[in-house]
Order: C-alpha cells, then sequence, then structure tokens
C-alpha cells in the first residue's frame, strides 16, 4: 500500500472508507520459487490413475530434430504454440494405475539420477511419487511401453539399486527381443540407436533381470489392462488400454511424441523414430481412432497433467488437456 | 500379475527371464481419493506468481445460462469442449502476486463457507494458500477485481471473521460506490443482482470495512500492478496488468467468464453479465489486443492453472493454457 497511498496522496485520489491509516508493519513473505508437487488424479470408472510427473527436457533443436523439417520451421510452429524456440521442452509423465487390487506404474522416467545432470529439469518421479503419498515398494507392478531411457531409466536408483524393490517388471516381449540382442545392437544404423542398446543393458541389471516378464501383444497385464501394438517409434513400442465400466482411456506412450509437434503434424518424423514411417502410419490410425471415438487419451509427452482428447482438424490433429479438476 | 502368469500358463505365451516365479505378496496400496494441492507457481519477469484454485462450480445450464443461446446450443458447444453438458463446471481461481517486497492476493473465492454448502467442490481457497505454505496473515494486500461473490466472499471466514487479518482491502472505486450505493440497490434489475447488492453488505463487516481503500482506474497498487478498466461484466469490474522487465501479464479477471464458452464465442452473453453489450465491447477489445500482442493473460475463470495465450479464430478466440513446468 505503500505505493497507492502516496500517490494518493499527490493525486488526490480518493481513500474513501478508512479513517486512518493502518499502522502495521508488512509481513512480507518470501517467494517461495519452487513448482507444486507434480501429481494428479483421476478416474476411469473404478480405476483411479495418478499421472506422476518426472520433469522436462531440454534439447537444442537442430536440423534433424524433426527428420523432414528444416529447424527454422519447428521453431516457428513451437512459437506459435506460444512456446519459446531452440530448446525443446518436452514433458514426462508416467503414470499409476490403481485397480483397487494392484497398483502398476506405467514407464519410469530418466531416473534419479539425471535429476543432478539436469539441474533438476527431469528425473522427479520419486520426489513426486513422494509427494503423492506412494512408496516405491508398494508399487505391485512397473510396465514399460518400450526401451528408450526416459522410460525405462527410472527402473534403477542413481546408486544401481532397483527403484521398486517389490514389483514385477512387465516388458513388451518384441521390444526386448530387439534391443536385448546383440545381432540386432551390431547393426545398430546410427551412434544414438547404438547408444539405447548400451543403456538398456547398463538398465538391465541382474536385480532387474530377475524380476522381469515379457508380455505379448493383446494380453491383460492387470484386470481392466491391455497392451496393444503400436510399432514404429520403437520395433516393439507398446501402448495399452484401461478400461472400467464403460470408460476408456488409451495410454498411447509415444504414439506421438509432444503432441503440440507431432500430434499437430502427424507427418513430421521425430529424430528419436526407429521407423518413422512405420510410427507416421500407427499415429494416423490411432489418431483417426481417437477421434472418431472422442476416446481419452494419456501420452508420456503430454503436457502435464498428460491426459485429454483429440480433434482432427485440416491439417492434422489437435490435443485438448482435461480441465484440471480439485475432486475425483 | 495373477492375470498374466494364469494366461500364460495356459496360452503357452512366453515367461522368458525369471528363472523362478517370484514369491512375494503383493503391497496393495489402497486408492487415494483425494487430489494433488491447487497452486501453481510461475514468474512474470522478478515478480513470482501462484495461482491458488478455489474450486469449481456446479452450476445447471438452462435457457438464460447464456441469455442471447438456447440451452442446447450451450450444451453442444460444451460436448464440443470434451466437457459433460447440463452442469457448469467454472473453475475459480484466485492468484497471489509476490513482487518481492509485498504480497497481494488478487480475488478471494467462494469463501470458507461455500467448502460444505459444495460438498467440497470449491471455497477451496485457504487448503490451497495453506498447501502452498502461504499463512494468510502474511498477505499485505487483497485486490478485488469486482464485487460478485466468488471473488468477495473470502474476505470473511465461515465465522465471519476477516480471513486476511493483516492486509489492507483494495478495491475499485466505481464497483464499490455501485455495489454499496443504496439507490443503487433500490433499482436492482432483477432478484440476481439485488442479491449480490445484498451480499456485498453481508460481506463489508466492519472489520473488512475499516481495512478498504478504494483505488482508481490507471493506478499502481504495488509496484509493477496497475489497475485497467474493464466495465461491463459489473459497473466497475477491473483488470490489472502486471509488468517486470520486458514481460507482461494481463489479469483479466472476468473480461471473459470460462474461456472455453466465451472466449471462443465472445458475442455469447453470460447471465451474470451486469451489461451484457458493454462486457461483449470490453471483452472484442481486450481480446484483440491479447491476440495481436500475444499478450499472456490470466482469467479467474480459465482452467486451473489458468494462465496461458489465446489466439484468434474464425469465430472468436480461442485460450491456450501454458504447459505446467516443475521448476520456475
Amino acid at each position: 500500500m505503500v505505493e497507492i497511498t502516496r500517490r494518493a496522496a499527490f493525486a488526490g485520489a480518493a481513500l474513501s472508507m478508512a479513517a486512518a491509516p493502518v499502522t502495521k508493519a508488512f509481513a512480507f513473505a518470501p517467494q517461495a520459487a519452487t513448482q507444486a508437487p507434480g501429481f494428479y488424479r483421476y478416474k476411469v470408472g473404478d480405476i483411479e490413475m495418478t499421472t506422476v510427473n518426472d520433469g522436462v527436457s531440454a534439447m537444442p533443436i537442430e536440423d534433424g530434430f524433426v527428420r523432414n523439417v528444416p529447424k527454422a520451421e519447428v521453431n516457428a510452429f513451437l512459437e506459435s504454440t506460444f512456446r519459446a524456440p531452440n530448446i525443446y521442452s518436452g514433458p514426462y509423465n508416467p503414470v499409476l494405475i490403481n485397480n483397487g487390487r494392484q497398483l502398476a506404474l506405467v514407464d519410469t522416467g530418466t531416473g534419479e539420477g539425471a535429476l543432478k545432470s539436469s539441474n533438476g529439469l527431469n528425473g522427479r518421479l520419486l520426489m513426486n511419487l513422494a509427494a503423492a503419498g506412494i512408496d516405491p515398494a508398494s508399487i505391485d507392478l512397473v510396465i514399460l511401453s518400450h526401451y528408450h531411457g526416459d522410460h525405462m531409466n527410472g527402473l534403477i536408483r542413481a546408486d544401481n539399486s532397483i527403484a521398486f524393490p517389490n514389483a514385477e517388471i512387465l516388458v513388451p516381449e518384441v521390444e526386448h527381443k530387439f534391443w536385448m540382442d546383440d545381432g540386432e545392437m551390431s547393426r545398430a544404423a546410427t551412434p544414438r540407436v547404438e547408444a539405447t542398446f548400451k543403456n538398456a543393458r547398463r538398465v538391465m541389471t541382474a536385480d532387474v533381470r530377475k524380476r522381469v516378464r515379457t508380455y505379448a501383444w493383446g494380453q491383460e497385464l492387470m484386470s481392466g489392462v491391455t497392451a496393444t501394438a503400436t510399432p514404429g517409434h520403437t520395433p516393439g513400442h507398446t501402448s495399452h488400454v484401461v478400461s472400467s465400466g464403460n470408460k476408456t482411456l488409451y495410454l498411447q506412450a509415444v504414439v506421438t511424441h509432444a503432441p503440440f509437434l507431432f500430434a499437430r503434424n502427424p507427418g513430421w518424423h521425430f529424430m528419436l523414430d526407429v521407423d518413422p514411417v512405420a510410427a507416421e502410419a500407427t499415429r494416423r490410425n490411432v489418431y483417426d481412432m481417437l477421434a472418431a471415438e472422442r476416446m481419452m487419451v494419456q501420452g508420456f509427452h503430454y503436457p502435464f497433467p498428460a491426459v485429454g482428447h483429440v480433434e482432427k482438424t485440416a491439417t492434422g490433429y489437435r490435443e485438448d488437456i482435461v480441465q484440471w479438476s480439485p475432486v475425483l
């Protein structure tokens, strides 16, 4: 009130109601400089979902970031979505599924070790699980969609110990076979793909391996959660359909990477797509279905809380993130 | 793992890696059934903003909810935005401004008393302030945009005591004069408007009144925060421009009510607009400016975290809520 009072004194503006100035010392709360916890709950029928944010990336946008689109065009599009250019801030969003009998975590984020290397931008899953009141030891199942580091690195802690000590680890059969095959590794098309093979071996410690079970496309992994084939981004990339009562959610993993780029431009080929042509075909098939069915969809790289719907536009698809609700 | 193991046993699907079944009892975490805290922080230059959610409404949609549009059309539009019809779930979002010297709260929500009457849907401000680590006694200024109950009722607690005991209460001069004028009250056009006059008198307890200062349009209320005239929704309805460095935020209060209805359809006249024609003119002026300048905007009835941008479309304006960030 310092400014308004002084200004009023000189300008003669009305100070209408108080007979005398309030003579308190201002309490002065400091700026907090920290964000709210990154989790969000919602229901799919009787199933309780909890998006648990692992943070965001900060990847430089260079030619090749989108294989078939020049850097300048990617930047211009990012700016059209009110985002800063040059640095790609892609969200990471693992999700908990609690069907009342089992608690599953789908994908595990960039791992505790990334918290330091990213300066706190990502590797935040365990912090946000704690904020959500979830003990990692209470997780019954970890379900992986595919073997990129931002999905599997969180299986182990910074000290390489297992992060979810009581969980079985369910992995797509096709994906596991591909990335753990030394012959495939010897034929890796690029250093980036070779690094993914090596990273998978790093994360698959003896402790992890003894908890791993492979699953097939079409298989029900827990009551209400079924695996479905969405290859392209990686050979065994898998999505999951969550159903309860008359409600259905499509957990799309990386059918599109960030939807504000790749759903809006389904023909754009992301640099991390192992088979970008197959990825685009999968993307168009799934997104035509999602739009036609008006089905709720959650995406690992969707903006937190990472759940919404998509509508078809003249040039692609547009995501519409759900309205945050204070109650379930 | 019960399902997959049994299924695998009968179907012969591969259980590739584990030599022996894991023989633990599942930990079984119960469903939590509660939402994450409703606050969100971001920066405007050196100023720290904190959206503090007060909840949502649950208003029946009837003819007259939008004065110049039939109920069926409103419901169809809501469904096109992937929202349920018939019950309008409009968010309430007060906001804190901390410029490093003073902490202000802009608008106060439906009040602690509403927590019970709404079954927890709204009246959540004090809970969410606590979650954000803010003591109500540390708030230096309360700034009101206008005198509708969802903006001013939170000035007092459920027991009618003052909610922010150390704050001066800054109110728009035109707004205060209108709603506190008994002659204006005697000419109230509808029972709903008359109820607003009466509610303002209920909330303006002696304790509140002795803390009130009126402010004029164009006045700087604290360093970096200036009041600006946006009449129509109410006669003295006021917005606030927050500036620091080269950053600007337009705090639009209710220039549009829920943007997913009234920014997308700027010609729609909301039932609570005191002068809907003036409100529409203000809305088109402000939104043309926001779209042209690509200015960040926060709205009281925007979906939490209630801050974003707007772009002009063929038929109106479309809001684009910011991407949630784990760091400030």
